[in-house]
């Protein structure tokens, strides 16, 4: 890319049909949606997408069917995480060839133990870096793996493609901070992640964008473009307009927020999620309505 | 299965060519190596097996290899973990249809954080039970997962085709004599697993199987069906024999100890693993080769 990608880069979800299979013209009509809601890029197959209920089959059916309907209106991050090193390679090639901007990925992990130990995740960065696609560090305790600073500013510097870092662990906004003033120049994209549950803390820390999920960009992104444009006050005032719906998304719904919302506004037919993941209580279920609702979301509206 | 399966029931390395790719033959001599051994069933794809470095297409293929390579000469037990439902259910279906004699899978997990609860535990495995295969509890740390002893036992008593199930957690000994109070008759296989590092309590505790690696079946195999005749001397006495081997893979050497020995054998033509996987130092390799030697293994001479 010729200039850092800022602003807000959503996840967008992985829509299933009532029955658990894909759902290839909801994943089109997803992407649509996010595109209206003015977003700078979007992000497919992140834990945020159910990528861990995909098979390899579905997840290369899913970015071939993403990258060609975007087709360039924005650019889009493909996740790649895996545990074994040639299967995250090949994964950043296929994204490149396909026309990915970005590929997002997760240290080495499998289970409760199964870790790369910091020259192990090194190297496995450093692979992908020979591919030529800028990558995006995710660290989320999702992987139970602790990347430290010095790790991350190291892989900044040393690989030319690694320069954005989403960081999701807790703490965030310290950890920022101190990877900003470790790392330098070699930073291009010190990120917000999370659902944007600690953004206001992050963008006093540096951070330059937010991977949100989809529910509501039109209204987060403005928090990101007036504090970079140095109007704080007008920042302040828009993520406590955002506020409770971020709360209630990130401690109660997770990933099913964006499906539920999408599917009463019609984007798509059904908020499915694989099991063992469960269906959501109707008491959250009405909160989260009631609360996007207010916010008068495009999304609540799309379809109708 | 008619009568409920005992004895050695070892784990299959994957074996891959020095620059990665899995190596067909080799996956076929290994399986005659362990038959050589006169074990009682072999089970592949588990986590010695290196299962979290392969993708869906390599286990698909290693799986129809290796049942057709085996051709009905022991049974073989195909492991299915996934954390989606729908996929452990598929690999069920796939695992039957080409004569697979049961199936091993942990509860679903990914990552650090992602578990079922034990609700959903129960229904993933009851949703495996309708696709009518024997099936194989794995209980062990990589998965983060605690699996209650109570939760077990209604499993064993609820689910016609869940009746084995492998120990490998943290005093393994004594939730198998737990399991085998609450389950009772429904508990068809109490096994013992990781590498036989606790088999003599296993077998105390009233273990009538073990699934180890692949390294020395032809001399654990006694330990097993010693005590099971009730010979618990001869069983004690050949423990202290295996012991010093038994303790060298387990604490040093894991998944890859059986491929160095193989490849020392002539059996496959390299130890390679999957990066990040590391392998082990000379060192390591030295007092494995030469407690092999002192053995003197079937796997050793297999392939000169």
């Amino acid at each position: 890319m010729t200039k850092p990608l800022t602003g807000i880069l959503p996840v967008a979800p992985t829509p299933f049909h009532a029955d658990g299979r894909v759902d290839e013209e909801g994943m089109r009509r997803v992407l649509d949606c996010l595109i209206d809601q003015g977003v700078d890029a979007i992000c497919i197959l992140a834990n945020y997408s159910e990528q861990f209920v995909l098979s390899d089959a579905e997840r290369e059916t899913l970015m071939r069917i993403s990258l060609e309907h975007v087709a360039g209106r924005v650019p889009v991050i493909v996740t790649i995480s895996h545990f074994y090193t040639g299967i995250v390679v090949e994964r950043a090639r296929a994204a490149k060839e396909m026309g990915a901007a970005m590929v997002m990925m997760m240290p080495p992990y499998h289970g409760a133990a199964l870790k790369g130990d910091d020259a192990g995740i090194f190297e496995q960065f450093a692979a992908v870096n020979e591919v030529g696609i800028d990558v995006m560090v995710q660290d989320a305790p999702l992987s139970g793996v602790t990347l430290p600073v010095p790790l991350l500013a190291k892989m900044a510097k040393e690989l030319e493609y690694v320069s954005y870092f989403k960081i999701e662990c807790p703490f965030a906004a310290d950890k920022l901070a101190a990877l900003i003033e470790a790392g330098g120049d070699s930073i291009l994209g010190p990120w917000d992640g999370e659902e944007a549950v600690t953004l206001l803390a992050d963008l006093d820390a540096g951070a330059t964008a937010t991977m949100t999920s989809g529910l509501q960009c039109e209204h987060i992104r403005p928090i990101v473009t007036d504090y970079l444009a140095g109007d704080k006050d007008a920042a302040l005032k828009q993520w406590g307009k955002c506020l409770p719906l971020i709360n209630h998304e990130n401690r109660q719904c997770g990933l099913r927020a964006t499906k539920t919302v999408y599917m009463e506004g019609g984007v798509i037919g059904s908020d499915y999620v694989r099991h063992p993941l469960k269906p959501m209580s109707q008491r959250t279920k009405d909160r989260l309505l009631s609360l996007s609702r207010e916010l008068d979301l495009i999304a609540l509206k799309w379809g109708k």
